[in-house]
């Protein structure tokens, strides 16, 4: 499982994290890693996170036995179409995108003979604070991992894929790319866009910023995603845009079911209607199985 | 500021809490509760958070110097109504609701020679976990404690709920009924009713289940005041029903705004936009004072 030269396209808070933990677990040799950012690369081998600035990512990933692309969603094809020359026929390229319909797509578009090399990859961790400076080898200890495989992936290759996240602390879990974008569109996409929304909603009123000074630990939590990367958040929204706005949908008709209540002062029925999802909440945990495989 | 006989009209998290923290400062004598939940009073005489049982409201208040009334919002009334008759000419009484327009209404309908004792109360503080089980000397350190007193109060009474919360750790604000309500219809009301709203847009789909046991930690923490009390939040959201319909008139236009730019694909707009947020979000801590006052 141990890789001799890991290419790191893309050196933020993931990529960054991701090249930490595979060094705490003694499972890296060197790691080589490029991109438009000269400062952050700077940093990051100031950091001991890489080992090596390469000039390209052909060249970084020339080589290399294990690629991870680590760049927002928007930019992976760029970096997918730039690797595929150079990647060796035993490698194991993965990326580690919060959308995987769009990466799939565009990985059968500039993959070429590479793509069963692909296995698509979005670990289930992050921080509101982006950069390689925030980088953490704990950060996906105690995560899902989920693989979305190709039908092109030999099984050998999706199982060292397991293995590595699994030598990392995650736990891993496989399914369809439509299945995880539909998932993630109700269980981070649409958080994150609803937790914009309502920061967004409350600060340009004239009396915003007086509020704001008011609010307290319930807010604060509430609000944590909406301090989220820009351009990241920008990519995953519009890349899941038909089932973000799918959940949205959802998200009104039962936000329009709780002012109804409120509208109608039907205090036995807000009071049913809340305790249901409050004792719902309660029950849910963090890493939990599902309900209906307890 | 010490007080010799406490009557704690309530005896839930948030009344356990003031009791536990008054005890802990040293500030407190002799602690009498009473209630129709027998069960609570008996845990809580066992866990030392109150010393006596009384069996009325105006036998616990007479006598007492002061009097906390810290049951759900609509409650109020009929317990500041028992209290009324019993209360010492030197007393101090106040409420620990989380709307105050209401508790001033209602006080004036029912306290009659008494009403100048009151001053309205809202700790800015609380958990998830409903009970006096939870109670914790530490709730109310560091946070704020806003009064919105009645213009029939005396100055030094005022003054002296003042310097109680701040002995307990709390930093107190003044200002008005209304003034209170719009606030925190924007930065708690409002988040609890959207969070109430998204996670019962989840788990009831038919997949619901599944996408829950995906979810990572920015959904544990927006969902994290779903599982608040269902009690007193159904009586918090009717009690201020038009601050927070309005509140959520905002919310709406703020998040039609974003789902505009996403159906439109403008990636430029939305990521400026996600931007403005994010910054103004990362720039905003617990506590702070407002921007135009700093």
């Amino acid at each position: 499982m141990r890789c001799e030269r890991l290419a790191l396209l893309g050196c933020g808070l993931m990529g960054g994290s991701f090249a930490l933990a595979l060094r705490r677990a003694g499972l890296v040799g060197h790691v080589v890693s490029c991109g438009p950012d000269a400062a952050a690369l700077a940093q990051a081998l100031q950091l001991g996170v890489i080992d090596e600035i390469s000039p390209s990512a052909a060249q970084a990933a020339a080589g290399a036995d294990l690629v991870l692309v680590a760049v927002p969603v928007a930019a992976a094809e760029g970096v997918l179409a730039a690797v595929a020359p150079a990647l060796g026929e035993h490698a194991l390229l993965m990326d580690v995108g919060s959308t995987k319909h769009d990466v799939a797509a565009a990985a059968r578009r500039v993959l070429g003979a590479a793509l069963p090399r692909f296995v698509p990859a979005h670990p289930i961790a992050g921080k509101e604070t982006a950069g390689v400076a925030h980088a953490d080898a704990a950060l996906f200890a105690g995560r899902h991992a989920i693989l979305t495989p190709l039908p092109e992936n030999p099984p050998e290759l999706v199982q060292r894929a397991a293995a590595l996240w699994e030598a990392l602390g995650a736990r891993v879990r496989c399914m369809g790319a439509a299945e995880h974008d539909a998932a993630f569109a109700a269980v981070s996409h649409l958080p994150h866009l609803l937790a914009y929304a309502y920061f967004d909603g409350v600060a340009r009123q004239a009396a915003g910023s007086d509020f704001l000074s008011l609010a307290g630990p319930g807010f604060r939590d509430f609000t944590r995603i909406a301090a989220s990367d820009a351009a990241v958040w920008r990519d995953i929204l519009l890349a899941n845009r038909d089932e973000v706005l799918r959940q949205a949908w959802h998200f009104r008709e039962a936000l329009d079911g709780f002012e109804a209540l409120l509208r109608a002062g039907d205090a036995a029925a807000l009071e049913d209607h809340i305790r249901q999802v409050a004792q719902a909440r309660a029950r849910w945990h963090l890493g939990a199985p599902p309900a209906s495989s307890r």
